[in-house]
């Protein structure tokens, strides 16, 4: 049914209609008094969703233009990184790191699966030489469901000293408790059209005093994604370039309500409705694709054994106005992935539900 | 007073309402054949405007992100390049240059003149050895109002044989003739802000088969910016990373409306605008900064000599609503700039005009 859409897949997420409508408003001038103020009002506001007093600079870019910013900022051509890799974001990143001619090692795990932490715990205890730059890893992966246990990783990076540990955090700010300053992660990038409920376009990338201090040996060359003039910038409640200013409003409307909600509650909501979603899904029959210790709470993908998964998906966009996730690469027709991330309450979770045991039913 | 302000500044420029309305649309999946339908329809109306049937492709990124992947993409460290640098960003390209090791020779000329075509002939004519691979023209200079005579530099170029011509169209796509293919300009970078009508977030560019076989020998590390894979999506109708998507229902929108007024009209609006801009601030007694046969079609700088250019600024802002742009850097102070890019009328520059005899009256 035209303009019946409703969105469950881990990005773009639903966006309140109050966002939509701030965003809908005339552009101010981006050097004017009344949008500095703006970007005052983000600048603490964005400090509180992550849980820290590090600068957090917002960058006009998706959430791998983030990454890119959040790797090629610390590092130089040459430098020794370990890269986890148990998804197409872990993949990503490691091809990333390539391109920029930097030493990667990777740490897979089987897609599906976490990664993990002893592998890195080896490595990192093996350098004791301390050639390892930076362990980069991908907190939720998108790709699979997986919520990968960076809490015992960035503890063996604690203790190796040297090197920063680089978080995609695209799926899981916002959603999963993520304490910053507590945990000493160094560098947090993440994209809007996810937890921060608002259209992409964003990415934002929070930048610890260690990694600044990296930043300034670091010689990979950078211009529109050299943070140096972002935090600058920042420090004036003013941006290098030309901001997406009405993403900002966007985004203005949105912390607030977060701020409104509160962390906690925006955290057991997200918990809640993984587990709800999770329940459901193993109600009808259906095996969830990622292990119930490590499930993300932005995405739950589930790996039908008797239908193909393109069939439900195509069934519940067309009969049911409802967008999943496909299963992506050589997960393709495998697996389909629901969203739950965001603007989501309960009743959408049981709707989707609802929708796909009719699904089911029809397709036999 | 509150919510009455009207933009006359060179970016951003105002939106229509009927964009607002469109952007404000509930996002939809960036993966879906809705969304694809969109970006085709987008593609070949980029090309319409653009007067091109080479690639133009869109990223999400202001537009100095857009220059950067212009001039990265096709040309690797070390190259020498001709930067011309009459304003702040024809100053921004050659710094950009020089971050990423190209070998910059600058042809400059006061901030407000326009550049010699004769110096770039100069400097193409010597280079026998033809080691020079890019001019990188800034077209409408926006810190200035100073239009660029980019055919007659386009000519040397042509002459010379081997470089490629790189400009930034940032305020002069959509507001001037750029006939991209009957030129041969092998890369154009504009951004949303400007002629598009529409709020910043995205970056375009155009690039030609000759840039594209430079692109094969290019060694500058890229990857967010790597124009390769976006134009690989385009011939499917899709998008490397997550596309902003409601500025992209806006772009379609404004598209459209451009579009149903037609180029000629769009052309001769904005000449038009300028000649009674000018006619009018010449009729008040103040100074135009930049000289006629060179006026911007986007932006008109006033140098008042008997007022500060900030207090006029400010009584514009406060007392009349609108918003005018300062002078950038040393110019401050000394100058200020009645933007009349993208959804002016003329109705626009008389009302800013008389708003601008009362201030100069109030002044004294």
């Amino acid at each position: 049914m035209q303009d019946k859409l409703m969105l469950m897949i881990p990005g773009p997420t639903p966006v309140p209609e109050r966002v939509l409508l701030a965003m809908a408003a005339h552009p101010i001038g981006h050097r004017s008094g009344d949008f500095s103020a703006i970007i005052g009002e983000l600048n603490d506001n964005l400090k509180w969703l992550h849980q820290t007093k590090n600068e957090v600079l917002t960058l006009c870019v998706s959430g791998t233009g983030a990454m890119e910013a959040g790797i090629i900022n610390f590092l130089s051509a040459g430098d020794s990184v370990l890269v986890g890799n148990n998804g197409k974001f872990g993949d990503r990143w490691a091809k990333m790191s390539r391109k920029f001619g930097l030493e990667v090692e990777e740490i897979s795990a089987e897609w599906g699966h976490p990664l993990d932490p002893e592998a890195f715990r080896a490595k990192l205890e093996a350098d004791t030489e301390k050639k390892i730059k930076a362990v980069i890893i991908t907190h939720s992966e998108t790709s699979t469901g997986v919520l990968n246990d960076l809490e015992t990783i960035n503890k063996h990076v604690k203790a190796h000293g040297e090197a920063l540990i680089i978080v995609d955090a695209v799926t899981s700010l916002g959603a999963v408790d993520l304490k910053i300053d507590e945990l000493g992660l160094d560098v947090v990038a993440s994209g809007s059209q996810k937890g921060y409920m608002i259209p992409p376009g964003l990415g934002f990338v929070a930048v610890s005093d260690k990694a600044w201090k990296a930043y300034e040996t670091a010689t990979l060359p950078k211009f529109y994604l050299d943070l140096a003039p972002y935090k600058k910038a920042n420090a004036k409640n003013s941006s290098p370039f030309t901001p997406p200013i009405n993403l900002m409003f966007a985004l203005q409307a949105s912390l607030q309500m977060m701020k409104e909600e509160g962390l906690e509650n925006i955290f057991a909501r997200h918990k809640r409705l993984t587990q709800l979603t999770r329940d459901k899904v193993k109600a009808l029959g259906l095996p969830l694709f990622a292990p119930d210790d490590c499930a993300s709470y932005a995405v739950t993908a589930v790996a039908p054994d008797k239908h193909d998964a393109e069939a439900i998906r195509s069934t519940m966009r067309k009969k049911y106005d409802i967008a999943l996730a496909g299963g992506q690469d050589h997960l393709k027709g495998k697996i389909f992935r629901i969203g739950h991330l965001g603007f989501m309450s309960d009743r959408d979770v049981l709707t989707a539900i609802a929708a796909l045991e009719a699904t089911l039913k029809e397709l036999g």
